[in-house]
């Protein structure tokens, strides 16, 4: 590694700024649905970037796009991919995703402009529908490319808007030809924002993201007996609403003795018939825990279980559940995680090996190929807002970072 | 006290009975609300009940009922009042009010056919728009009587149906002439169905009401930070819904060291985004707290006033709060509370002294003379609701304790 080696910073920031306006209404409001006609733009704007690259653009049947560098020498090697997405959330900010995609053009041209001849070619990828907001399920592109998600079912998915992804995809003419998962990549590393406050929070720059937390959404419904809340005795009530209380308070509980692995979340909550004057006779709400060990994460659901079990005997509540998603917690790979912080350490650059908490493209690529991830810090960790930032320093810290390792990766036999 | 001394229960169950169907639609369900032709058929059968037994029918200007039992001897001395109401709920019961006016009524007929002399006047009253469903507020038309509220306000009272009190009045013919306040009683009863479990549960058929609950409605905002579900470590969280789960923990914690006194319902809440993966920035709840002494619910309020407070400190959290309503607890009268254990005693029922959680006309009257209120047990507890139900047996007991206690009353000279 070569701490010498340095991205084009200001290129790489004007890149961002200039996609960052790529999708914006009469009021400023960026928003750059999956294979919208603003995705289309961004697209455009993304593959003529590659294009002064000199890259070789492939594009798959789900509409991934894929900016190849190859030399004559190299061009039998399974290749380093570095990726990302453009597609963004309802009202967005400008890095989610687009700073990963923007960065592993900025490595290529880096190096190909220090006349560096890698062993491996190097690849730059933008995945299709990574947010889920117009069609579901999330991080679609990255999941049919490594085989998880059928390819025909993907493009009959229904949006939000009641479109067909396969004929949005048409419509905007990134149908293309490749068949998915046709790179094997000897590496994948994404770079991202965090999304999250722990960076920023302890003012270190650069995030080894180690592994990815399992996820566990439940909705809980507990039923009790309405009845006036003046009449009736405190003895003789049946409070759905007391009881939903009590889950809120142990599952943070747990998550306070976990040590900070477990995280978990009341996001919503509804009673019935929801008076002030009545006894709750239901509550119905969502929990969502994470931890990024699957044990762990089971033992949490089975403590959750347990607990609602006894509510029912202390409270005489009747509780059911209906699970609304579960995925494993994600492990990347060794290797990569300690290039990442030794070429942090050789750049001078306080690091920190972590958690990410939210969902990424290398969580499916990880399935294929060794995987690993770089956070830069999100300024209080606002995500999915207009308000989500990241100092320039950061993004170009990190950025250096991508490179280094990169760099060295693609020097290896 | 004369323990031989009975009502004629058949004529009693089957005046409530009847009373019953009047105001059921196609459906059979029954609605009488204030001043409705529904509450106008009402009306006229109870006043024919009033007529059959020679009372003197009086209305004043806000449309309360007084059938009138007097004497030539008699007609000078401060009447005994007994009374309630006959307007409904929608989708009522048949008990809740008619049960007091119409064994008002039975009582006076009991004493004419037993030939006895009352050394005071009887009176029967059914007073306008208890309810308050139509109207607001609730339990008007006793209010109006003891000069707590001013007439003409009332009678310009919106209803929710857009209609004017005073029109509705008169149209159904019980625009009356005498002045709110007319009568002043030497002492006010009131036979009530229990609406709360407490003496079903503890199979009392007799209940000695000897106050009401004071009621505190609060609407506490608690506003948290919304974040990442899966992002925000535990420790920079500030939960909105967690604090609120805290609060509704508390007051169940303050009510149960409360010797029963003290009784707290978080009846309704929302939160804000209300999403499964962020965490909650508002929570809005309601909190409605009861005490029979006034001193000990304002110490409830201070209570928590203070944990908000502390909550502020420890969560991080910004909490407002809102008065919705209150109304200070009702004392009623020792002696007539102590006539009322009297009379079960000597008819060798189990009576309980009890707290009503409920508004009534009682309230009112308690506020020009002395005031007590007699509970008949409600099966389950259950409340303005068709499923509302009284044993046959406890009606007609119940309503043998308020004759035998109006008899003794009426005695003294």
């Amino acid at each position: 590694m070569n701490k010498e080696v340095k991205v084009n910073y200001e290129r790489l920031l004007k890149n961002i700024k200039d996609l960052g306006q790529v999708g914006r209404d009469d009021k400023g409001v960026l928003t750059r649905l999956a294979l919208s006609e603003s995705d289309k733009a961004g697209r455009n704007l993304v593959v003529s970037w590659m294009r002064e690259a000199n890259l070789d653009i492939k594009i798959d049947k789900i509409g991934n796009i894929f900016g190849i560098w190859k030399t004559a020498e190299n061009e039998n090697k399974d290749p380093v991919m570095v990726g990302s997405h453009i597609d963004s959330v309802i009202n967005a900010g400008i890095y989610d995703g687009c700073y990963g995609v923007l960065s592993g053009i900025e490595v290529i041209r880096t190096l190909q402009e220090l006349g560096v001849n890698p062993e491996k070619p190097i690849v730059v990828a933008a995945f299709t529908n990574e947010e889920g907001v117009r069609y579901q399920p999330d991080m679609l592109g990255s999941l049919v490319y490594v085989g998880g998600y059928d390819l025909d079912k993907a493009l009959d998915t229904i949006g939000i808007d009641g479109t067909r992804l396969g004929d949005e995809l048409k419509k905007i003419g990134y149908d293309g030809e490749s068949e998915p998962g046709f790179i094997k990549p000897y590496a994948y590393l994404e770079l991202h924002v965090e999304q999250g406050p722990i960076l920023d929070h302890e003012s270190i720059p650069v995030g080894a993201v180690e592994n990815l937390q399992g996820i566990s959404w439940q909705e809980i419904t507990i039923e009790g007996e309405a009845n006036h809340a003046g009449t009736t005795p405190t003895k003789m009530r049946v409070d759905a609403g007391l009881a939903a209380a009590k889950v809120t308070i142990f599952l943070r509980d747990r998550a306070n003795k976990s040590n900070g692995t477990t995280v978990s979340t009341v996001g919503s909550i509804e009673f019935e018939p929801n008076l002030i004057n009545v006894i709750p006779s239901k509550a119905t709400f969502t929990v969502d825990l994470r931890n990024p060990n699957e044990d762990m994460l089971k033992t949490e659901e089975k403590a959750l279980e347990d607990f609602l079990k006894q509510l029912q005997k202390t409270d005489g509540v009747k509780i059911s559940k209906k699970r609304l998603a579960r995925f494993q917690p994600v492990i990347f790979d060794e290797d990569l995680v300690n290039k990442i912080e030794l070429s942090a350490e050789i750049n001078g650059l306080k690091c920190r090996r972590m958690t990410s908490g939210a969902g990424h493209d290398a969580q499916m690529m990880s399935r294929i190929c060794p995987t690993a991830m770089i956070f830069a810090p999100s300024i209080g960790g606002v995500s999915h807002n207009p308000r989500e930032n990241t100092r320039d320093e950061d993004l170009v810290a990190a950025a250096n970072i991508l490179l280094s390792v990169i760099y060295d990766i693609s020097k290896s036999k």
